[in-house]
């Protein structure tokens, strides 16, 4: 028995109702998939839950689906910003995907002074996500924002909003940097009694942040630096690691 | 300035002393990576630990290295195993990268019911988890043990040894398979009290583990069947996010 095909439709899902589903989706059920007028599937979106479905049309330029009962209401999700700088486009993909299944809320691509890649393909990534969020089982697709400095990030950081900043030189004195004194603790441990309520993570590029931008992180009140253990972490892998830890200690890879 | 090259030595290093390297590390070292006799770099092995080091000789059928000062002694590492069902040969290549990088000590590739591929490349895999290990600091390289059918792997374990097995279908029911009773508990929760000692991972195929596989696992008195959380995970994914729980839980992702 195959598996049921799951559809995210960025419109209002009613039991009873029809939604219009796009060329690429089209393409992608008839083409790909080869399913058909009547065939079952799964359509969802975080506004209105999930649905099983029929697919009523499937045309030239667009087709036609139509709800039935719906199975899962829309439900709260942890509240979770990934804040990253590009590295290559395999591992921006990739941190994209597994950000998605691992339940990130957002992502914001952020250039900082040892960034190396200057650009990412919003819409390529906003795909990623789209077919990660289809995949796992999710809800809501994740958004992905337009490419930011990181100063200008914190300069228009949302007041409530608390940052994870992965610090992979976390043994670098304080006083260097006139911060917070000591070494970042290990993640688990920061957010052991951290406040529940927004937050975001931030992953620096291959080469690490400059010393102005640790030096501005760890002055800011609404940061928490941490620790990934004792061994360097590609980006890609600290991106993956930081939200796992985040989910299990404040997120939903806790039993609720 | 660039960064010291680390070179893995599978041969006694010591203070002082000198080390054959490969025609292959000659290459990198030479034509990859452009550096030549005097050169600095930084050798290491789990049994001798790490030492500065000097560019002897580069030649056609080998070079060999000065070991100067050691930098860091051997030291105790998390005895981590994984094992996993082989998926597409990127995910396999990428659980053996990011798993080296995340402290794995041992990669057990396992078919079961379900897997799809059959074949993995050792050799290939082991020089993953060596230039993986060069990147990230640590001082033992993974191995990678030969593909063993499930059943074999559980047949032959040895004692004293524990297995988490992230169980996605978390939510069947225990009677159907008459084990343990309940859900299976996040992986954190699972870990809180759990013996030190060496541990080992299970990641199951895209497609799950068999009904008869999950009976066979929870009635094992070894086995902590886990949850990875609400989405599905991709196998490589659910690699990643188990290590780093795992590290946090009971090895070195926490203060020591």
């Amino acid at each position: 028995m195959s598996s049921l095909i799951r559809l995210h439709i960025d419109a209002p899902l009613a039991e009873g109702g029809k939604a219009s589903i796009s060329r690429a989706q089209v393409h992608y059920l008839k083409t790909v998939m080869r399913r058909g007028e009547g065939d079952p599937l799964v359509v969802f979106n975080a506004r209105d839950g999930e649905f099983a479905a029929t697919i009523e049309s499937l045309g030239g330029k667009g087709g036609v689906v139509a709800a039935g009962a719906r199975r899962r209401a829309p439900e709260p999700e942890p509240d979770l910003w990934l804040a990253f700088a590009p590295v290559k486009r395999g591992a921006v993909d990739f941190i994209v995907q597994k950000g998605t299944e691992l339940g990130a809320a957002r992502f914001l691509p952020t250039t900082t002074a040892r960034t190396n890649a200057a650009r990412v393909r919003e819409d390529r990534l906003a795909a990623i996500a789209c077919e990660a969020a289809e995949q796992c089982g999710r809800l809501s697709v994740p958004a992905v924002a337009p490419l930011r400095p990181l100063a200008a990030m914190l300069d228009e950081w949302p007041a409530g909003r608390r940052l994870m900043y992965c610090d992979e030189a976390g043994d670098a004195p304080d006083e260097e940097w006139g911060g917070r004194a000591g070494r970042a603790a290990p993640a688990l441990e920061a957010l052991k009694d951290a406040p529940a309520g927004p937050w975001a993570i931030l992953i620096g590029p291959e080469g690490g942040f400059a010393p102005e931008e640790r030096a501005r992180l760890r002055r800011l009140d609404f940061v928490t630096p941490v620790t990934l253990g004792p061994r360097i972490l590609r980006a890609d892998t600290a991106a993956i690691a930081a939200l796992t830890l985040w989910q299990a200690a404040l997120g939903d890879l806790r039993r609720v």
